[in-house]
């Protein structure tokens, strides 16, 4: 009670700004007066999206991922353009990912990737009631779009292959509490 | 089949180097042909236990993050050192977290945080047969354990107070494959 838990910033320098991200190193005051120096990745959040067709199966997809080296099952999912609401997010990387349009749009949550080094802030929905979309989704052979029951997703999980953290989170909460989002 | 589906390294540079993470911009050739280049924040990779207590109760932390400018529920997790295989370092961070030595120490999985962007790779281990640890933890008035039911932990999730994916990734999969890992 009382107790400041926050960290002042006493100093900021940004040492990179890119295309995507940028990367601040930040100096702070701790509570009892140490001071620290965090480095901060600056991204500008993300959207995801377990995508429920009508006989109950889900999409995922399969990505190439340079970062970690190796072709990965995601959800349908991407960065937040500037000034945009992350619902209209979720539908623009469904429209674009898998050719599909929500009638039904629900939250799930919203969690940090990576609290100790980045903003990084994914939303992430349910999408049900799928109808194909206007336009037919961009041609990228880097996604690669699968149906599958749930059970199967998360089978892919228990066996260690599902290794992107959003999709974990999302398709483990979706299998828990599957209605009334 | 027989088509690669990664992409071409065709050149790379280190834009920033700090005590935590470093930063590269890659030049990459895409399967097709196009080039792209992609911001690779380059991370030691992370460690994160969900501890459960001999009558059921799981144990998370309680962690102001700069980066979130929150405090998070989060479990006991922390970056590998050096060499550091990720069981050792569950180990040390539930002594010095949380001040507990896991009599046994179970895989759950490993996942990418944010693999459009980052090499961080987090392993998650369920930790049982908790005793205290030789010594105790480290003084660190940001990090307050508490300890709860499955269920407490798993509302927590339900209603959007748990903000950190390694966390939510952790205890909905112990929630839903609570033994024989």
């Amino acid at each position: 009670m009382g107790r400041d838990p926050g960290e002042r910033l006493i100093g900021s320098r940004t040492v990179f700004e890119g295309r995507l991200l940028s990367l601040r190193v930040d100096q702070v005051e701790l509570p009892d007066g140490r001071r620290a120096e965090r480095e901060v990745v600056v991204h500008p959040g993300a959207a995801a999206v377990v995508p429920v067709l009508s006989d109950g199966r889900v999409v995922l997809i399969r990505q190439y991922r340079h970062a970690a080296g190796a072709l990965l099952w995601e959800l349908p999912a991407g960065l937040l353009r500037p000034g945009e609401a992350p619902e209209d997010c979720a539908r623009r990387e469904l429209a674009e990912e898998i050719g599909l349009a929500p009638g039904e749009l629900a939250t799930l949550f919203s969690t940090y990737l990576s609290p100790g080094c980045s903003t990084e802030l994914i939303h992430i929905f349910v999408a049900r009631d799928l109808r194909p979309a206007g336009a037919p989704p961009e041609p990228d052979e880097q996604i690669e779009p699968a149906a599958m029951s749930l059970e199967e997703a998360l089978a892919l999980i228990r066996r260690g292959e599902v290794q992107n953290a959003a999709a974990i989170c999302g398709l483990l909460a979706y299998a828990r509490w599957p209605i009334s989002h």
